[in-house]
């Protein structure tokens, strides 16, 4: 395979075959100046070429406001199709900026379409081998957080009340012996006038050391370094300093470039945590999907990728985030799998659902309420997602495991009727 | 002000007071773990607080899907609120990548929320003071460009069909004889097999360089360098040895630390090209509206911004794109305007209309067809722009300005009647 593919959700009032082919025009030979040198030898070797169209289903009334109707379609139904478009390497070259430019620039404002997304994009190997990818990836982590069967058990610390540095470490002590394997920042807490990110880590890193020696065990802590490359470096340096094993970037407000440049410097996992792409998919037939999304930012470098959890607080369905799950851990080529990050609203009831759509354990699991809400504690919180996992695994039904297991069970008691 | 202010419109079935509350509390206190330090004194110099909640609508159904409809309110319809919330500069620092996180982070996925678009931000000089803004901005762009009344007039080379460095060149030649101030690559050519950058810049630069000597205007090319940090200082420097004027890059595919990271290094005006933001707006109710996006960008230090052109070809009304153009021509505090960049299906025609509705001719204003479909060539297309801008300046109808002045009156007739 020597060409690019991108899968695209199109709506449409025109044709959709030649709405498809407007856009494939569009992302490569471009409009504006014909030349004598336009022959059909180039225009083959160098067009996007539409590969496939499948009309899907007709709508009365349009997704999106703005396209234009063609004069003889005007009393027709807006049809949505599944579109495939090959992009030739030549235009791109193996540059993971001009493929976002390619397949994902000006199109979303083309006149013909009423929606337009990006569903997935399959890659030549020479332009993924272009492409660092994990450095760590699922055996990189669980090697660093000691963990190799269940799922990496984890939370964020809400930048909440202004925690100082201080404090922080405070909280991360009641943390580290509660027996988590990892914890990290919230995407807001960064570094701030109240909780400098320098003093942060030294504070962090020295009840994480001491609790290592204690244990031998080391959690793992998601520093989070987002900003500009200088200081993303900087406080990379400073996390390796003080004998920390992660770092965390907001992938979506640093950019692409940011992403590379951190990948390039680091010596630890990056956590990736996707804010922001709320923007991009939260319509379903407008911008990017997150398998999309997430082959990007994995060929940059990141190791882990937030996916949201089954049943979470926020507006995405179970099938969005297994879809998003899954798709972390498929190989791209010989670009090894990201982590899943599991959140919001997870308890130990989603670990049986979780396993059986993952068909694996290679994740990060974070809780909140789900270990601080625990009726015996955070330490309790902790056991009883792990005994959900072991049940998950073994393929016992949570409400067996609990009644030899009596973290667990106080989880059902209390968590399960509170979830649907 | 010692807050940032960050307006928004939102769609919610909950009382839009509380949807707004809840977005406030996610995006800056959180929610896990509930401490006691969360004094009131603590989470009021923390929390983002609501300051203005004004109803402008109902609908009687979800601009998006998967928002939630609290049980008391399930008959209701969905309401439109403009809401003005204020960020602490305690959380955020002075870091844009913070701020993008805290004011377009996770709250798109918030489930009370069926619309939610960040349209405008208002932020202190502390902040916009820790930022360079842009380097050249509209009088440097005039004065490397020397053209210090009319828009710089330019044009597009659209990658078309596999363009060799030393066609591009040949291309570019003929546009320089035809007077145009300004060319731009395509968003898609950066780097490729056919076309590398050093090549092309070199090929270029010989022929822009050969007809300044000769005629004293050195025409001013943005050549498209978007990529790693390290690809585009590499390629910075190489436009910079060659004489060149201008670098360009694709702000959204690059991002914010890509483009900080530029600005750094850059001694040339950066071009931003905003490939991709139809991702962000083309939603009326999901994302960011460009005001808000390129305040980010300006602040990372653009100097040129790309806006769409009235009457466009693509899906953007002209009200959204005289917003986006006079945001641009206002400064932020003392971080000084940059210039707007007019473009797609943009001919003489529009130059009345764009003038009236900016009051400014400090812009780039690109035109294709406009310039190569002239009927007596490229030189009498770059002359009617030119005279469009001088009637429109003097405020004197096209068609009058016509009876003297001959290429006017020929695109006048040309594309006068294509246009609505």
């Amino acid at each position: 395979m020597s060409r690019i593919i991108a899968h695209y959700l199109i709506e449409t009032a025109d044709d959709p075959a030649r709405a498809a082919a407007i856009m494939a025009g569009e992302q490569s030979l471009g409009t504006f100046v014909k030349l004598a040198a336009e022959t059909p030898e180039r225009v083959a070797k160098y067009g996007a070429r539409v590969e496939q169209v499948e009309v899907v289903e007709e709508v009365a009334e349009p997704s999106l406001p703005g396209a234009r109707q063609p004069q003889e379609q005007s009393n027709k139904p807006y049809q949505r199709a599944e579109v495939t478009v090959s992009f030739p390497l030549d235009t791109i070259g193996d540059s993971l900026v001009g493929l976002w430019t390619a397949v994902a620039g000006n199109l979303f404002e083309l006149a013909p379409f009423s929606g337009l997304k990006l569903t997935g994009l399959e890659l030549p190997t020479s332009f993924t081998n272009a492409h660092p990818g994990p450095q760590f990836g699922i055996p990189g982590t669980r090697n660093l957080a000691d963990v190799q069967t269940h799922p990496l058990i984890g939370t964020i610390i809400k930048p909440s009340v202004g925690l100082s540095p201080t404090e922080t470490a405070e909280l991360v002590s009641t943390l580290c012996t509660a027996g988590l394997d990892f914890i990290k920042d919230d995407e807001l807490q960064i570094h701030s006038p109240h909780s400098s990110f320098e003093e942060r880590v030294q504070a962090v890193m020295e009840v994480v050391n001491r609790h290592a020696d204690a244990t031998g065990k080391k959690v793992m802590v998601a520093f989070n370094l987002s900003g500009d490359i200088d200081a993303m470096r900087r406080r990379h340096d400073v996390v390796l300093e003080h004998g920390g094993t992660c770092v965390m970037v907001n992938m979506l407000a640093v950019g692409l470039a940011g992403v590379q440049a951190l990948r390039k410097h680091s010596q630890l996992p990056i956590h990736g945590h996707r804010a922001g792409w709320g923007m991009l998919d939260r319509h379903p037939r407008l911008g990017m999907s997150y398998p999309a999304f997430s082959t990007f930012f994995r060929l940059a470098g990141a190791d882990h990728l937030h996916v949201n959890g089954l049943r979470n607080k926020f507006c995405e369905s179970d099938t969005s985030v297994i879809r998003s799950a899954r798709a972390c851990l498929t190989p791209i080529h010989t670009s090894q799998p990201v982590m899943p990050v599991f959140s919001s609203g997870q308890w130990a009831g989603q670990a049986p659902d979780t396993y059986e759509a993952l068909g694996s354990s290679d994740l990060i699991y974070l809780a909140g309420g789900g270990i601080m809400g625990h009726p015996d504690g955070p330490a309790a919180g902790v056991r009883s997602l792990i005994e959900a996992w072991e049940a998950a695994l073994e393929d016992i039904t949570l409400e067996d495991y609990a009644t030899t297991h009596p973290a667990l069970a106080a989880a059902l008691t209390k968590f399960g009727t509170a979830q649907t």
